[in-house]
């Protein structure tokens, strides 16, 4: 079975729905056509639990097609490379890769090295600012042995694809946490109409944040009433000094200028803020978002001095905003349904938040 | 009875409560020590239906004693005079006054003229740049008839108190709404203790902003569940085309720098996400923070070439988050319950919230 | 002779020239087709020296047809109010007024005023967030007297026109001082050429800074060459605090986007760093530019979803960033060399920059 | 003889000084106490022209005492990593590196590996976050190749030394270029004194940007004079697309915040704009500058709720600037005068700037 496929229930599988806007047909970011996902995910022996997560924002090139983007910091706790290069240009240039915190390096220089074998002219003629982002998986991985390597880089750009994306435990969310349960990957997607024509707006999250207490599903407070199931840490053992972070990506097929990118980005912390994000001091909340529409994108190798290039009135964006905040909402507790017990390095443990409890708790508060 | 007292019902008067920190002695802002709040509410005839609110920043004056400040923009749709400095020196130095839209120059010149009462050396030698920020009551209001005067703003500024403070349909928040009921100003506080000592972090907001369906109380989808009690809007007439608004003033006796000010005003986004803000396009969300704790604030008249001042180690701001978070979505509930039924230009008509119905639907929910 | 004309001598007509690029007809922002600028000029009695000066941007009105727009701070010892929205919506959505640093609230609510004469729709439908900016005149002119009024906002936007525009002593200028010498009001302009297409980019500074030591015309170190000519300061009275600060107006009929423009103001910090700025701590240093190509503009009234705007593209800006490099250089030179001798308050005293002893200085380092 | 030590001319030895202040005792950054430099010069073979530059803020760890610092982009086109948690945090917690522009993962990789040899804990219980940045050097070196490895990662860092420093082709400024000369390297430092107590500014730059026609010194219009030395481009081969970048580091031993060091940052448009840059599209044109004081640093196994530190009065800056803005400006200068002549991949070649016709050039403009 090829890694990238949903075997792993999601929230909608209990019941529990977010928000009121219709989602696209895998409720996931590939629902924006043209997005590819692929995750390498490193699981060995007692202490490797890390890996890597691609995004592909279009069906063909980043580097020859442009697609405007722009990133957003919430809390800065945390690394996206390329933002100087984003926020001059409103371009993303590379695919997305999502990884651990001190496997930055590693995704750069595999991403460059992935991206000469596609494009010959990048090097002599043109460069290239991939966008590497992170969050910290030291908990239940053994970190500091640098287990991401070129190749685990090269399997996650290489092997992504449209269609269902595999959740919870991979790619670069395999050793992540979210409010004191087992964490990593999630998706959703949400659909909007603007006469007569249908954009979709998907995100991906790499989640490992949270406070067990601020947990909230679609408002109600799970984490105040699921008090047991803590991260088990083995003895004489300092827990690490970072509390947890969040990688978002958002993506739509919407002509959308970067500024108007940027405005989807902010709106993340209204979409933690519905789950019970505080955006702790050591959080690394850092979103990046991107249109694929064709017209939008600007192409390398044209030489026209004029581009002419559409992009929705802003007065239509409420929509998209709020459907930025519901898909935010739902693809974080979607890594979290998705998510299954892990133990790692030095005997570290992790509980996946438990299916049958979360749909009682909702029961008692009126939600099903 | 004076215009600054209490005497409307408020969040937790209906059983309800928001977050788990506890509150400063009035649940105010103005349980920071040395904030004094003033309102000049100005409502004559049919169409009039406006005001100034003065937050004085501390005891004595924000020209001569500098407290450490920061302003940040969430949505910018609205307009904050004074940013540009706040950004550079980090200091506020002038109090902060609130009022409409269309109002702002004169609440502007009126601080200058007020500020140079107190301050004979304002104008020949020294300078100073005020903070004016604005919602939109044009709905209620006859905004374009520029009913706020210099004597409004000098009345609020002169009146302003310490202890309970009026919340509601007063001062800037007269003439405002809040999820297609009246909204208007509310105020919250939290208390955190670092190392035995209790600091205050207190929210005043000027609350214009919500879409219906979107809000939450607690969790709770209140907003869903009231369909009637609509705005009317009087026939023939064209709505107006901005959607809402809020203006959040964020206190604290902590010693905080500029920077980590800034981080809290960066956590309003989560508290109004929590209330159910989707942030909408025309909605201007800005939000500015201070510390006035005395060994913090720069004297305008010392020459010392070196300040030595305290600030917390930023490790120890999560609670400071935390208060942030959930004194912003109080002080928002707060104006929604306190603001009362108003009937303003061309007969058009906000209905209050409804604390019965409120309470009931609390308890459907599993909160009551 | 209407007060908007050409009646000082500029730098060019002492034979010195900036750049290498060509200038347009008038050497003035309204070379840019449909910039129109308004002077209202306030000398009244021994101690009054100050003034207003409007920028409409577009023929019509900015309100129904907005321009992209940006706004940058170089150092933000200031105010330019409008900032947030022109942040968030990348446009302008009125005329652009310059004056004292106490008098913008004044300005303000003279620009409502003023709108709201054409617009009948601003305030029950519609609102609007002005740009204003101010330097402090402090010096010259009884700045706390609150000369400005209403009337002279009015005047300033309602006698604006295109063609030569009148610097140095004149409308927010009157009582500005550069590098110790009289300052106030200049303008330049250049051409660029992109694929037989011909560009205009205009400047227009309200200048107020510099350290007379500092003063570079075209690298020649002219302050260091005229150690006479100091300030006048009346006995007994201590020095304005504030050092100085400069407004730029940048204006193209280029189709640029609004984050094309920001990269033109941030270009600012060049061209006042080749006249010796070093952007003091009380320095306002704030630029605002836009583009009024009518194909980039944005109709209020216009309710399509989609919006197809044409911009260059980025790798074509080169030659607009040396244009705006080369026009505020020689708009802050053009100011120096409009500017009079003015004796103002308690009697204090600004000299003009002598053109016999520059044009003897130029030629001394190689230059004429 | 170590590589990091001074053998090239320097700008002052041709008897040209750039400003007024008095410079530190080897007018480099290695004038502030404890900053140290280390270089990593790879030259092989006919095709490989690169290297590595390490910059250590103080004399101790970085990750354990981490000083107060600020990241500042003026055009952003380049990498420059950590400058989410710089803005963050304010604080730099690692060396910092500086290679080229398809590097930067190597750096980063090999940045983290060789603090985890000092700092045990850095991985299983601290994370670090490494300041990475870049500028283009494809056209005299083979780029794509990747010739930098973690050994010369290791190499530069190991290497570091106080005292002189070498500049023009070393390190990472190997295969630069600067106004169509060579590049590379540059370095100066400015004394500042506030009331008797002395401290130091002091300037690096990898610089790498320039139009030849631009390019002044002293204001003089050098690149003007200078038509003919142009780079010389290998036959059928196309032109790289990148023009150039610069990365800035500024270090000071004054006790200035993150806020303040950001002031710094904003004033290196105004050096560069003095040698003649005009920040081209393509230009990374990146800041970075830190406060070593040991008073000001901030302890990372430093339990204290809260820190007290020193800064200066934001009134005392003005000279803090101009010493940035000359410091910047004469590094420049000076790398562009060390630098040699240098002939690359396929044959590709730069001219060094002939110290015989610069002080020609600026005897006929009457500077020597």
């Amino acid at each position: 079975m090829p890694e990238n496929e949903q075997t792993t229930p999601r929230l909608r599988d209990l019941g529990i729905t977010i928000g009121t806007l219709p989602t696209g047909t895998h409720n996931a970011v590939t629902d924006v056509p043209g997005v590819r996902i692929g995750h390498s995910t490193i699981v060995e022996g007692d202490a490797v639990r890390t890996g890597v997560t691609a995004v592909h924002p279009l069906e063909g090139s980043a580097f020859s097609e442009m697609p405007p983007a722009a990133i957003q910091i919430l809390n800065g706790a945390g690394e996206i490379t390329g933002r100087s290069q984003v926020d001059e240009y409103g371009l993303l240039e590379s695919p997305i890769l999502i990884t651990n915190t001190l496997s930055v390096g590693t995704a750069h220089r595999g991403c460059i090295e992935w991206m000469r074998q596609q494009e010959p002219t990048l090097g002599p003629i043109h460069f290239s600012i991939p966008v590497v982002a992170e969050t910290y998986d030291g908990f239940l991985n053994d970190i500091g042995g640098q287990h991401v390597t070129i190749e685990h880089v090269f399997d996650a750009l290489d092997s992504a694809t449209g269609g269902p994306v595999a959740e919870g435990n991979v790619g670069g969310g395999t050793g992540m946490m979210l409010f004191g349960f087992k964490g990593g990957i999630g998706t959703s997607s949400r659909l909007v109409t603007v006469e007569d024509r249908e954009y979709t707006v998907g995100v991906l999250v790499q989640g490992n944040f949270g406070i067990r207490e601020h947990l909230l599903v679609d408002g109600v407070p799970v984490g105040r009433e699921i008090t047991d199931l803590r991260l088990f840490r083995a003895p004489q053992q300092e827990m690490p000094a970072r509390d947890g972070s969040i990688i978002v990506v958002i993506a739509t097929d919407a002509p959308l200028s970067d500024r108007q990118l940027a405005r989807l980005c902010r709106r993340g912390m209204l979409g933690l803020g519905q789950v019970g994000s505080t955006a702790t001091h050591g959080s690394g909340d850092l979103l990046v978002a991107f249109s694929n529409a064709p017209e939008c994108r600007v192409n390398r190798f044209d030489t026209s001095a004029v581009l002419t290039t559409p992009r929705l009135d802003d007065r239509r964006l409420d929509p998209f905003f709020q459907a930025t905040v519901e898909a935010i909402a739902e693809s974080v507790l979607n890594a979290l349904v998705a998510a299954e017990d892990m133990t790692g390095r030095d005997g570290n443990r992790a509980h996946a938040l438990p299916h049958d409890r979360l749909r009682e708790i909702m029961r008692k508060y009126g939600r099903l």
